[in-house]
């Protein structure tokens, strides 16, 4: 099951990053499971990564690669995580990093490599050596589309979102792709994302901007709290387009940007496995970011909240209780407010007077629901997105095995 | 479903404390939806409540009563939990308190209500009123067991437990009931236990040992980490037996009386709906208590564990995948070790080479089930207890309506 729209966008190619994928055998014969991104010297790369104390070895090789040199290429196995497996584990991601950076004549810490798929087995290095060379040859600025199904492991549909905005009379463009069925497989270990700008910006003022939208975007989706061993977002600055972005003007292109990682963030939440609907949390009128966070997760990670939502059950109640173990110190519930879209379900502590089942019932059955929850104790909000909790979660998580 | 064999035990009288049990009709016509539970001037009390902001009319009541004067009666109905009710509801919990006290020639404040059902509507108090005074002329010192009927909602069973203890040559008795399916329904908000006692103890010390022993059993038992609007726990003290508990005897009485919570939380975790696992995680070599609490919540709560247990999927990746998570400062991945049972399963960031699907299958199938994770960080301790995550879990709450 997946929610809303399946159609890929039209992806614009940003100058100077060419992606080419392969088929190595890791997933069934004949499958893509290989995916290699390339760029030019002069491309700035910033990146973020799961904060999962158990993070796998791919992870901690692009961490220190990451911090060593300017990257030239990023290689993605899928069908393998290469995850709990110790020291054999760090030695393969190795390996595979030095034979591409043999092919594309660059240093060892150039490359950034990347996995998701099982967790706890090894990693087949012989079959990603022999698919690297017709990988890195099939690299072209056209290639987003088949990256997009390159990194998929169970998605239902690949995920993309490409943007343009005109700096200084240059065109500018934002590209991305992003894979993973929300936080709901870590052992498919889990969410990827790759987005490319032809902007030229400074390492340092990429890896904040990309920081800040990251928290707007990825760190703002949640399935079931679970976090996994892989995650990774990189974002690749090529120069090519002639625009550079400064501090002094780096306003609208933080929008694009934060615009495209949404979207990809979103995309994921849609395809979340045993999603039927897709739901956002807004927390208004806190006192605090971290109190309207507090609220939010509660809300959108209960699990009587999420089967509710399954059932298209408008049960403020379960809202009100999510809500009020969310930790808030003095939280005065006579305060608190709560709407399905712009239908108030809840006020002073109970269901709100003009409240009426059927109109509680008619929001609740679409596939997109926002509750909204004003606390009346500030002026801080934040917005969160989620699934629901469904049969099709407890089948997908109960019959897959590592 | 529930987990473990459904049998009721003997439960001693404890001398000076009488239960009456009624039929009000606000369940189903001739069900048992009403109890009273009675005890004379001179008797102790202390309570526990939940920790939710948005708590029921008569957990409000009945903490501003235990506050204001030594109660003299319990009035517990089911089918109703008069939550989400506004002021209606304080007004109408005030009514059966008044009415029970004029019956029973006391004040009004010596009247703790519990209520226990259906969020959001009215308390039918014209029904309670009506079988006020039958119920309060059954009241029995063997009444415990037509008790743990009465308080139920959604159990599949009664939960009871009783104790004897020798203390100074004198008989002491812990007997109780509890009721409840986990945190599992706060729709049906949701836990409540009531204990008594033949003991003399002094209510500081008395509210005192019930917080330890609290923390020990009720506050160690999670189904899916949601609270309900309406949990509450009571413990009486008629001091009948001859015996005195002080802060110089207490241990083998705290010991009894924690034993007596402990079974009665275990009661509600083996209950809850969809449960087909019965799960202890066990935390330990932690350098704090918070940290070993950390831990053992993000196993327990986690779907991804809980979905693996259901499926009896020795799914190690999960556990440590959810460990990762739990925030623990500069963890050491490579230091922690996890077992199920005495079967090691995890060790220095991968499998065990020791381990095989097979025995970690044997262990899974089990009904009953230990996670045991050591940090090697410390001294400190925890255990938790939990149930896995089913198929039942999501039709139960999906199709429960408010």
């Amino acid at each position: 099951m997946a929610v809303g729209k399946d159609t890929f966008p039209i992806m614009h190619p940003v100058p100077g990053f060419r992606l080419g994928t392969g088929s190595a055998g890791i997933k069934k014969p004949g499958k893509k499971d290989l995916v290699i991104m390339a760029f030019d010297d002069g491309a700035t790369v910033a990146a973020t990564f799961t904060k999962n104390a158990f993070c796998a070895a791919p992870v901690k090789l692009a961490k220190a690669h990451l911090q060593a040199n300017t990257p030239r290429y990023l290689v993605t196995n899928t069908g393998n995580a290469n995850a709990g497996t110790g020291q054999q584990g760090m030695d393969d991601a190795l390996e595979v990093c030095s034979a591409l950076a043999r092919l594309g004549n660059c240093a060892v810490e150039q490359i950034l490599p990347f996995s998701t798929g099982v967790i706890g087995e090894p990693l087949p290095v012989g079959k990603i050596l022999d698919a690297l060379e017709a990988t890195i040859c099939a690299c072209t600025e056209d290639g987003w589309a088949d990256a997009g199904v390159g990194i998929m492991t169970t998605d239902t549909r690949p995920k993309g979102t490409s943007k343009q905005i005109d700096i200084d009379g240059n065109t500018v463009t934002i590209t991305g792709i992003s894979k993973g069925a929300g936080m709901i497989k870590p052992n498919m270990a889990t969410m990827l994302a790759y987005v490319a700008t032809d902007a030229a910006v400074e390492k340092g003022l990429l890896q904040s901007l990309l920081s800040q939208a990251t928290e707007q975007s990825f760190n703002r989706i949640t399935v079931d709290g679970d976090t996994s061993t892989n995650d990774a977002l990189t974002l690749v600055a090529t120069g090519k387009s002639g625009a550079t972005i400064t501090t002094g003007n780096a306003e609208q292109f933080y929008q694009a940007l934060e615009s495209v990682l949404v979207e990809l963030a979103q995309a994921i939440i849609r395809d979340g496995e045993g999603a039927t609907k897709f739901v956002t949390v807004k927390v208004e009128g806190g006192g605090s970011r971290e109190e309207c966070l507090k609220v939010a997760y509660a809300v959108a990670e209960s699990p009587l909240v999420k089967t509710a939502l399954f059932a298209s059950d408008p049960n403020w109640g379960r809202i009100l209780a999510a809500i009020g173990r969310a930790g808030v110190v003095d939280l005065n519930v006579d305060k608190i407010a709560v709407w399905l879209d712009d239908l108030l379900i809840a006020e002073k502590g109970a269901r709100a007077t003009t409240y009426t089942e059927q109109a509680g019932q008619a929001v609740m059955n679409q596939e997109e629901i926002q509750i909204r929850i004003a606390l009346s104790r500030g002026d801080h909000a934040e917005t969160l997105w989620t699934t629901d909790f469904s049969h099709g979660y407890v089948t997908i998580n109960a019959e897959y095995r590592t």
